[in-house]
């Protein structure tokens, strides 16, 4: 079964906001068997959005439309579907509840616009949006399904989790898509293609082998098309475990999860805790930490340590050591990985300190030199890494490679 | 001038990777004054491919295809590219040059396919790729340029900047198009569009304003079309401060930047410091401030206090008060910031503590119950928030919060 995105709305064209609807509906349809045939974001014109339409349909059997519903005069979604079907707009009762409900729960007056949000073509079948006032609307028109939802990301998850996704469930038969993604850290895409080429020539016709390189990781993944899921999932399996015992140590999980949520795992089933010591990284590796639900089981805190004087009173690192020999400098992420371990108390550290760019670089010391400790377990590694000039790649390369060091601690610690 | 971008490759259509490159490059095209007309995702898929660039050229002047030029066998998309412009696949020297190089740098054998990669359609100009193995590709055909580039962001990028912009804006003469965008903060979109109704009417058909909302904030967005670009800057900017003076305190800043950069310009010239004390938000209020350049001149860093124990140690939070009101609490949440400001001795601090979830709420503090304080030069706030049960929604709301409560304390500084 083929599906088709279409996100409307200016603001993704000129580049305000990232997409990242697609992505997560995407993600979501493959779980059940369907897939994207193409994304398209369009603009808020009526003509564009009826030939995206029109073009959509004559690929795939469901169409998703998220944006272009709120309350203000740039959004021309629903007047536009009900051109694209013929019909009128009429007011419904439900999605005018909704509204009301939602004005009375705040306590503010419900005005003209939001009123005119419970409006709909007439051939719709009304999603119900608990989140927001935008109603989401669901046709069968001329064998294909369109389904139009608000494109305030969480108003369209949960009306995707709770209503649409059972809803195609509950109405459509379809077919099976299994994947499995192996993560990888510390070696390039091609030289992974060389070592496995043997087998990805062997794969049949209906697996196929993705490789998905970001930053320091690549992911391989594999998908197989069919009916019998079982059947599909032991050969998935029977490749993967291949894959998995010829590429070695830079295997890190057979998940299609990220690395700072593997080591959690792995780090959590050991029983063992984790903190950092982050200069310029600022949070970021904390972060991706805390994004995970669970983090407090095994990430403990630590210091974002941007100042001389925060790395000496959080971390204990020594006024001399700074003064001496900088504060990106061996002896100085070597104090702070000691502090973090001593002070924190957890089982694991690791501790960033760099120039992240784009000023502050120095002759011997320029933008994208990073020195990166990890350490637990009586082991300690210190490493200096020479990135480029951009900063948000020094910084997300930091906390790759900070991470990728204590997962090979952590695998010394499982062996 | 019209484009389109259309991006190859199934990561983005199985929602592996979410399409951040169409996004930035939109940003970059609207500055010189190129719309883009259409996004689309396909997927490796051959006369899915062709169809696509059949359909773009159709509709734009200018298509830039990213993705489908690694060494793999997935990546297809130089082959089509000849296919569609009826060419043969060459080898070219200066492509085969920069991948030598780059193997050469990094000590690696040249394996055969990266040596693949300097094969190109006999019909492209080369755009050099300084950053990775894959030559981009400029072609002219009937009327319409193609740009094809490598899919992984910071070789895309480099390439935009540094040679595919400089080519365009040297080949076309465009018009022009003014953007501006008025930042706000704590007023949802359909009150501030009452609000401004008549402003909104009176503009001419050649302005238009949209409403780009995101948990908490609303930015407004200006958009002049026309040839005279400073008659359009003089009444954009006519336009923009009537409506800052109608919408009032709700109004942070007339550019197009996140809060956290707009409240670190402010305190940067005002010569102020800011430190943070995160339990629930985890580092994202850090990282927000630390992705910026120049952020170390505002902040100073601070305790990412997950744990009693950090709590404890890196704020000094009584032990007692943590026993007896809970780590969410207003005690809690008033002696991490009294702790900020001691420790870390910065002018203004924030602190946040809450139940992200989705667990470890309980009957009187469900999760989304976040305490949030920001105080400094003698003026202290305190505010409890009752947000969902979406964990990545309730770390993001909680940190436009913190920095809205900043905010609100540096104005009253300001005047």
């Amino acid at each position: 079964m083929l599906a088709e995105i279409i996100t409307i709305g200016d603001e993704i064209l000129i580049g305000q906001i990232v997409d990242t609807n697609s992505a997560w509906m995407a993600r979501e349809l493959n779980k059940i068997g369907i897939r994207v045939k193409q994304i398209s974001s369009v603009s808020d014109d009526k003509n564009h959005i009826l030939k995206a339409l029109a073009e959509a349909a004559g690929r795939a059997k469901i169409i998703f439309i998220t944006g272009g519903l709120g309350p203000t005069k740039d959004d021309i979604t629903k007047k536009t579907l009900a051109e694209y079907f013929g019909v009128e707009l009429v007011e419904n009762e439900e999605a005018l509840e909704n509204v009301t409900r939602i004005f009375a729960k705040y306590n503010r007056p419900l005005l003209e616009v939001n009123r005119q949000q419970a409006f709909v073509p007439a051939n719709c079948v009304v999603v119900p949006n608990k989140n927001g006032t935008a109603p989401g609307m669901w046709f069968d028109h001329e064998d294909v399904i369109y389904v139009s939802m608000p494109g305030v990301p969480f108003e369209m998850m949960y009306m995707m989790e709770e209503e649409v996704i059972p809803k195609i469930v509950a109405t459509l038969k379809l077919p099976s898509i299994v994947h499995k993604t192996l993560l990888t850290v510390g070696e390039g895409e091609s030289f992974l293609a060389e070592r496995i080429a043997d087998i990805e020539d062997s794969l049949p016709p209906y697996i196929k082998l993705a490789y998905l390189p970001k930053l320091g990781q690549v992911r391989l993944r594999l998908s197989a098309f069919g009916n019998d899921v079982n059947s599909l999932q032991n050969e998935v399996d029977a490749f993967a475990a291949r894959i998995i015992e010829r590429i070695g140590r830079v295997f890190v999980v057979d998940q299609d999860i990220p690395l700072e949520k593997a080591i959690m795992d792995k780090m959590g089933d050991l029983g063992l805790t984790v903190s950092v010591a982050e200069s310029c990284t600022g949070g970021y590796i904390s972060h991706l930490f805390t994004q995970h639900a669970g983090a407090s089981k095994v990430f403990l805190g630590g210091g974002i340590v941007y100042s001389y004087d925060l790395k000496e009173h959080i971390l204990g690192v020594k006024h001399e050591t700074l003064e001496q020999f900088g504060a990106v400098s061996e002896q100085t992420v070597k104090e702070m990985i000691e502090g973090a371990l001593l002070n924190f108390k957890s089982d694991f550290a690791i501790a960033v300190t760099g120039i992240a760019g784009p000023d502050g670089g120095t002759a011997d010391k320029p933008v994208g030199t990073v020195w990166i400790a990890a350490a637990g377990k009586g082991k300690l590694l210190i490493k200096k890494y020479t990135f480029g000039n951009k900063r948000q790649q020094n910084i997300e390369r930091s906390a790759v490679m900070a991470l990728s060091m204590l997962n090979t601690l952590l695998t010394d610690v499982a062996e």
